[in-house]
């Protein structure tokens, strides 16, 4: 698959000459909610990029100064209350493999949120790998709020890891909003920077990222996936196995070569 | 079972009409120690709440100014001291029923804590889902501090996923203080309140819970638990099962009619 | 084996008559940095420590103002860079065995850390239970750098739990330096003091420890080690078993015989 020949229907898809790619939620009029036709195409998307060597990094954002307001309530939730278990299993499974497929794909996944983010908005910041934010966007994992658990596409799992146990709790139980304040002091944004200056500081990050030796990252994403839940020894073996793997690849000798002529290293993913 | 039929014998018990239950330790004059007794009937009661439909949220709470000075240096310490190894097992499982037993309890439960929270007193806090506090509050975990490790009731486990792995070593090895503001800075501590403000604060968080789709919370909690454990795609694989269960429910539905008519839903918990 | 007549042949090593030890890389003129032969000497140093009962508490520290430069680009990835797989996996195994080596000795082992603490040097202060560092101390997980992943000898295990999973993956994606603020922030380290008190801290620390009970310190680490990847029930039921192994200590009895006759505890380790 070719990332830049890729044509979107349910959002907007560009793929840069550097291979940074930017998915953009793009129903702006409704803070850009998700409709099972755009889960669906997110997650093919993201499964695709396994195996397109053109796009090195990902950002994911929304339209109109707002991230996502989560699933449709009239085009999703409608239609879920009046669902079988089967149907209602293949919906839950369907967002599910989004995550998964987000958490699957090499590349590092960099969400520029901004306003709104929240219910399956949140999920998609928080299944990212880095995320920028700006100081007035809220995040809410609200699925309590439409009477629903808080246990959504791997929030039990992943929250807890990147905000401690505790936080989580409070925000998965209650529903409420995490300021953007709290985010970044509770490790949840890496960074927040003013609206205007927030693309900007996406692709900065993505270009730093896209210029570095992608292969190797690709497996630290890998590793920050599979070690989740290794024991301790376990994990130092994966990471002795992944890390020779690495130590394999003309980038490795292409720093060395680099350092050793005093000249910074030119990577090329391979 | 009856929440509100149930007579305590070595703690404080009351369930409101809203489900809201408060559990208060209550031997102010020694700081509220734990003895063989308390434990046994407060895991017996937390076992026995998973049937307990008429009890929503759980308040646990110290009488006095003080959440709890741990387990009695006299009567349980001293005692330990002169067992053999059965009867010592017999007691580390006991007291580590009891974390099974909050923990394993479909009610979410609130720690309102203040002043001495040490020993199993830290544990139970620890245990509980949500910690409200106050800036007196001094919570230890100084087992070391009476010759044993640092790994009590689950404490090495639990811990690190609350604060990080480096600040719980610190506690854990050195039994030394964390104060309010390091517990509230760390995660530990959801909130610090004012003293006469902590029993306010922690009802109305009950409440705002107690009001919310209980049956939802409890499934929440059991994937809080459930899914420590868990590689990421198993734990994705089991929140889309658990989810797709919460959408069976009439709190659902409820919450969508009440959305689709513009007014708050009205949620049974079921 | 006497930890005190071990004679160190590529960092210093000495230990004093608390039990207290302190090995100092000690190359300063190229800020320490890690050869074939150190790697392979402090794992069969800390391999050697869990039978070495005149050791109680460990402190890895550098010379000169800084920890450590990590591997050394001329002794180490010059020649990694034209090795067959077999060597290679030799080489990441011998590195991962140090960080194995580091969590399974009973002593808590203290990072005294400042200026320079990058690579290799990052992942020994990480690997060690407790870190105190100074304002001026840069750690940095530079793999990427070098053109390698993040995932060396354990870090996308042990940092995330650390600092969280999205502090964790900015730091090792980007390799950007980790500033003492940010450590401190974030939990990385224990405390911050200035250069020229951080030895003095590091000794105060690791003498409250020595003085400890030092049999109850060692399960303590082992239960923060082999709980990694435990269920909670799972978790819960080892640290049952642990602590009551423990109460059978003598430590144990001396600590209650201390509170009974009001004086300090003297600890033996045993």
């Amino acid at each position: 698959m070719k990332a830049r020949d890729y044509k979107a229907e349910h959002f907007l898809w560009s793929v840069d000459d550097e291979g940074v790619a930017v998915l953009t939620l793009n129903r702006p009029e409704r803070k850009n909610p998700l409709t099972f036709e755009s889960y669906a195409e997110m997650r093919d998307l993201f499964r695709a990029l396994v195996h397109a060597g053109d796009c090195r990094v990902v950002i994911v954002t929304g339209a109109g100064g707002n991230f996502s307001s989560g699933g449709d309530v009239h085009e999703i939730i409608g239609p879920l209350t009046e669902m079988a278990m089967p149907a209602l299993l293949d919906f839950t499974r369907m967002t599910g493999d989004l995550v998964k497929a987000m958490r699957g794909c090499p590349q590092p996944i960099i969400a520029a949120l901004d306003g709104v983010c929240v219910g399956a908005g949140a999920i998609m910041a928080m299944a990212s790998d880095l995320r920028i934010a700006t100081p007035r966007t809220k995040t809410a994992f609200l699925f309590t709020r439409v009477g629903l658990a808080g246990c959504d596409m791997g929030a039990c799992a992943i929250l807890p890891r990147q905000i401690g146990q505790g936080r989580a709790s409070e925000l998965l139980f209650t529903g409420r909003v995490m300021t953007a304040d709290e985010g970044e002091r509770w490790g949840f944004h890496n960074r927040l920077v003013e609206p205007d200056a927030l693309m900007d500081a996406a692709r900065d990050l993505a270009l730093a990222l896209a210029k570095g030796p992608t292969f190797a990252h690709g497996i630290t994403k890998n590793q920050l996936n599979v070690e989740w839940d290794m024991s301790l020894d376990a994990a130092i073996e994966s990471e002795a196995q992944a890390q020779a793997i690495c130590m394999q690849t003309n980038d490795f000798r292409r720093a060395y070569e680099a350092f050793a002529a005093k000249r910074e290293p030119v990577f090329e993913g391979n």
